[in-house]
């Protein structure tokens, strides 16, 4: 297909094809006259996904490039595309805010509690730290004690989460390929966080009218 | 204290306490001298949950000053303040997307199959349609099979939060003030969605590195 009709099937404007193109994040058409390329399969699937990981997973462009990159690099370990979503969820939240000693050590001492082995330079782990000693301050208690300390805080939400992330990788296929693959993790990493918080929502929503109604 | 005091003991620049003030988010302090003010224990507080909500909440300044307008307001009953904190939480993520009428079927089933009442103008159904839309376009396959299906695909994930929302909601103490309460539930509402995902990060980081290991 012309790009005309690729901007149509997929909903994305020409020009913001043109700049992937540009960008390296789309790869080029089939040349089949000077100014002229053909589209296929690939580029509507490649623009759903960078589409779906900005608008909906509601990542940076800068953090689009960087998953679209690792997708592409059949050498890139696997590990390191789950490093790359993970540091994409992160961004702009705690990361590169100045976690106290403090709030380190109640992530630290959590995560022991909980049996969990995460690479320290996990940007989870500085985020996490930054919620903890939110509350605390707002609390008006040291970071140990936020929420009535880390455990009490977190575990019914840690407990939630474990069954998940257990399920989600062992059901990672194994005989699938490696770029079918490398998006499943991706697309499930990014898209089922934002699932699982707007789930909770409405089980909050459903809950408080009940509570109301009680 | 006075307001060089007041950041020093917030970590917030002088200029960001000055635009606060400007913009009301920030009650005035007592004045003590025609150009200057003596602040207190409750505006450290309000920095505090001001940037708690932009920085580790990750909201827009526009949702901030949304969410503190709300609790600032006697009159607001508590399930609009629990409806914008929700917004700011669904804000830039498929919420303006156009999301077909196919998706929005496909959330209302799951909803009905779930039993959850949510307002048809929630955001959160919004958003989980969108979810839904650009999995099951990147799976080439009708909205109601994204992931094999709503049901299969966000049944695990319903209900885990399920169990979790029914506690939070339960949990909210009665004989509290008001501001302290809805401080409470925004705070909640908004740093605890970042923490679930970022304990399914951590879990998944954990069981990513024993599946390797086996």
């Amino acid at each position: 297909m012309r790009m005309a009709e690729l901007a149509r099937v997929t909903g994305v404007p020409q020009a913001t094809i043109k700049w992937y193109l540009r960008e390296g994040l789309l790869p080029r058409g089939e040349t089949t006259a000077p100014n002229q390329a053909r589209y296929g399969p690939v580029h509507v699937h490649r623009l759903r996904l960078l589409r779906g990981l900005a608008d909906v997973g509601g990542l940076t462009a800068a953090d689009v490039r960087a998953i679209v990159g690792a997708i592409d690099d059949p050498e890139r370990p696997m590990a390191d595309v789950l490093a790359i979503a993970h540091g994409a969820l992160s961004r702009g939240r705690g990361r590169d805010a100045a976690v106290s000693p403090d709030a380190v050590s109640a992530v630290d001492a959590f995560l022991a509690h909980r049996g969990w082995h995460v690479t320290p330079m996990s940007p989870a782990r500085t985020e996490l730290a930054a919620i903890l000693a939110t509350i605390a301050t707002l609390e008006g208690v040291p970071t140990a004690q936020a929420g009535g300390g880390a455990q009490a805080l977190l575990d019914p939400y840690a407990d939630a989460v474990e069954q998940i992330a257990a399920t989600e990788i062992a059901g990672l296929p194994a005989v699938v390929p490696r770029d079918v693959l490398v998006e499943r993790v991706v697309v499930g990493t990014v898209l089922m966080e934002r699932a699982l918080g707007v789930l909770r929502r409405l089980a909050q929503e459903h809950h408080y009218q009940q509570e109301a109604r009680a």
